[in-house]
């Protein structure tokens, strides 16, 4: 068996960046699915010399809840690389910076119906260099975790977001903590 | 300093499943986003007793590949629990069953704009007990791979999608090979 892609027999966009498919499936019938364009996406798991990571606490309106994040987003910048793209985030939302970032995995957040990719970074020796930069739709509260309570953290699902939960599975894997 | 949750002024609907929100920030600031609300969804690795696991392969519209996955999908029966929604997809996906399915995590596929959660579980001693019962939009292929080398697909990026990385990350950890 050979598995045969979709054919799309017209788009049209609900907004900017939610495209509305119709689709000729190889046996034949038609469907219609969105599909999300967003633009690559970066998340960086950063180590202090004390092997502590640097977590952020932020409120997330897709659950309604403020939680314990990774530091990380869009490459909103023109021809920005996703390396490029993890050091500016990592500084603008904590004031963290490091020459030692290492890209450690690059995942889809959701083949089915999602078009960008998001890479997973690992940043060693970080310090504190500066203050937050936030924009004006952001507020951020910095903290940092030694690497073992964060991993605790994760199995217990306090890292809540998935994309964040394979980072650190790429970072453990990179650590060859993983057997 | 404390995170304050953002202020619904408006809701709309896109489509049934896509809600077009405009808030009002902690700082005054009013900005319109989107937040798709799906159903509860389940994901499972699949181990059979010589230590293989239950994969699938399909083509997945958003990236427009046919790509590697583990069984998994929505809750989409009235009431179902996500491990009766695991149990079903496996055996619909696959035509394999078992009688050991543990949950091990439970995260966010995007707590920034979705609504809903993942469950992943891990079955062990699967076999193979009927065919597959795919819908009339579902074409999937199955095979089966050494838990060992699944883990090198998902290190090197073959297990695409990062929900099912993360789910790789909770049974590790469940099965005690994270240190």
């Amino acid at each position: 068996m050979t598995i045969q892609p979709w054919k799309i027999l017209s788009s049209t966009h609900l907004r900017e960046n939610i495209r509305l498919d119709r689709c000729e499936l190889p046996n034949g019938k038609i469907i219609e699915g969105t599909v999300l364009e967003f633009g690559t996406w970066a998340t960086v798991l950063a180590l202090t010399k004390e092997q502590e990571v640097v977590l952020i606490r932020q409120y997330r309106h897709g659950v309604q809840k403020v939680i314990v994040e990774l530091p990380g987003g869009a490459m909103d910048v023109e021809d920005e690389s996703p390396l490029a793209a993890a050091r500016r985030e990592l500084q603008e939302e904590t004031g963290y910076t490091s020459d030692r970032i290492i890209q450690v995995g690059c995942v889809s957040p959701n083949p089915a119906n999602q078009t960008n990719l998001i890479y997973s970074f690992l940043a060693l020796d970080v310090e504190k260099n500066g203050s937050q930069q936030l924009d004006e739709t952001e507020e951020i509260e910095v903290f940092l975790k030694p690497l073992d309570e964060v991993i605790a953290m994760a199995k217990n699902g306090e890292l809540l977001q998935s994309m964040q939960v394979s980072t650190l599975f790429f970072v453990l894997a990179y650590l060859e903590r993983i057997s």
